[in-house]
């Protein structure tokens, strides 16, 4: 598929509603491996990274699950067209700025992408909408055992798998979930959720910005232990924990709906007065009434929009979306205009 | 007319688009009279104010112009319709506060008004839509005319007419107009324009909030002095400087549409888009909001809604507007809540 008709598709985590979606955004599973027979990325050769790269590409090929897959070669990409992969979370900002030797392979349905010579000479996920962490790891899992076969992954018998990082190695493994927790925020226990993972050894992040501050109430949370650990055991604490974390925002909202209808009822207003009314919006600014909008969705506060049109805008409203969808670079306040007009657009057509 | 009857219907400068409403809210022009055998309301007692009173209102009975008027003792108002008149503009809250021997005289159209034992014997004052300074002078004077035979003011060869405060001796008139200033605070000329007033010693202030805070983007310009020059002199003067305002308004606007549309479009659209969606919102927020939209009306950015729905959602989103459509006192949450009900219905019933 060429990256156009690839781009223009619809992404499975997208458009689809898994187990737990008003509060999980998606799931994923991701694994570092490295071929045994070469340096890692950072130490390699051009020529050798190329090699890697033909030995990854090739065998990819054989996996049942990729047959109808696409790869892109980053440095084939035009710099907005790997700004839309980051975007749609399929490939990280390092593989972004690769210049040569690195590629991605993404299957037909946007669930699986394998960096090739990112960080490390393999960094494969799976992606998958509501609360799935397991079902992404029976794909990943899977894919691991039909490539190793192929192509032979630097392995310790001490450490485990080997990776550029020593925070990967054993397991290779980072687990994680990006959770909707607009309750939580409102009813400002946030911070009793934060140090309670992080109690755990368990790594939160919002999502955009920088650091710690969160935009659009949205936060993933990662396992940050990769050695000594089983999958299974790594997996299963997540699991736990993300239930733990749906269960606190789900009494939230229920609290908010009993004692703070008014104003929750307002903000959700308000989010939706101005996402359909606004002619100069900033990303921050979309992101965060979007949220608010997709918690008035689910708590039927908004009745003629669904999820998945609000989870597309989260993605559709982001800088090099909105300048794919203009066919033209545009300056900050040029895609504010723009993301104005798409939002106005998007919100009135789904409310008709 | 009885008080109910009289407040639910249509006051004139409200539904009317009297010449410049674009800019100017309504125009005002009030005397204040003594009757020459009394002392002033301050001074009088209890006895002596209800006779002023009933000599007032024996007169009042001759005037054509009032032969439909309503009358209403202040002490027989419940506090709640006294301040409903106060935010119709028809009594000053200095009249809300009087406990007895004070009356007011709306004749049947709400252009004139007769505050009678407030500061002075009679405050009498006429409001029009629109900048029509001279037809509330022609009103005025000739009731004045017809008042003046019967009852005998208090007038001096050398001051002119006596008033209870200084400020006013002479033609005892105050004339002002309410200007709706949205361009030129949104272009930052409102300090500009308002030295330039200062300097011919007109007095400016905001219709909302204390002091020179302004709600609304909505001031009142009037004259300060009362003496030593004509009423038609005064007239001529506020006119002139109300013109020169609004021809800096206008050009305001001009350069907006032309250089900043973008974000006038956006200021716009999200007061529509708040007002029509919020749930919960003060006072303040409203009036803010309320006076873009009006801008937003008037440079066709919003053509779904007339200015005269705008103009009486200004008044009905007062507090006391509230509490009497809701039928019972409401603290100040509750406002803020009904306000929000009462805008929402208001405008989707309208844009519909």
């Amino acid at each position: 598929m060429n990256f156009e008709d690839f781009i223009s598709g619809k992404q499975r985590w997208l458009g689809e509603n898994g187990p737990e979606s008003e509060f999980v955004f998606s799931s994923r599973v991701r694994v570092a491996r490295n071929l045994a027979d070469f340096p890692f990325p950072n130490k390699a050769t051009a020529a050798e990274k190329r090699e890697i790269m033909d030995r990854i590409l090739a065998a990819v090929k054989s996996v049942p699950r990729l047959r109808r897959c696409s790869v892109f070669r980053i440095e084939d990409l035009k710099e907005i067209d790997r700004q839309l992969l980051v975007e749609r979370y399929l490939i990280s900002r390092e593989l972004a700025a690769k210049k040569s030797g690195s590629a991605v392979v993404i299957d037909s349905r946007g669930v699986v992408t394998i960096m090739v010579n990112e960080e490390d000479h393999i960094r494969m996920q799976a992606l998958l909408s509501g609360l799935r962490l397991r079902e992404c790891w029976e794909i990943i899992s899977q894919l691991d055992d039909e490539l190793e076969c192929q192509l032979g992954f630097a392995f310790s018998p001490k450490y485990g798998y080997l990776t550029a990082c020593p925070t990967n190695v054993g397991t290779g493994i980072r687990v994680s979930a990006m959770l909707h927790l607009a309750g939580v925020i409102f009813s400002k226990q946030i911070e009793q959720v934060l140090q309670a993972v992080a109690r755990l050894h368990l790594a939160v992040r919002g999502i955009y910005g920088e650091g710690s501050e969160s935009f659009g109430n949205l936060f993933q949370v990662s396992n940050q232990v990769t050695l000594g650990k089983t999958e299974e055991e790594i997996i299963g604490l997540l699991e736990k924990v993300v239930r733990q974390i749906v269960e606190t925002e789900r009494n939230a909202r229920k609290s908010l709906l009993k004692t703070g209808a008014d104003l929750l009822y307002d903000r959700v207003g308000r989010a939706y007065g101005i996402l359909s009314n606004a002619h100069v919006i900033t990303s921050r600014e979309a992101i965060d009434l979007l949220s608010m909008l997709r918690m008035g969705v689910d708590l039927r506060i908004v009745t003629n929009l669904e999820r998945e049109a609000i989870n597309e805008l989260f993605v559709l409203t982001q800088p090099a979306h909105l300048q794919k969808a203009n066919g033209k670079e545009l300056d900050a306040v040029s895609r504010d205009i723009e993301r104005g007009n798409l939002l106005r657009s998007r919100l009135i057509k789904e409310t008709q």
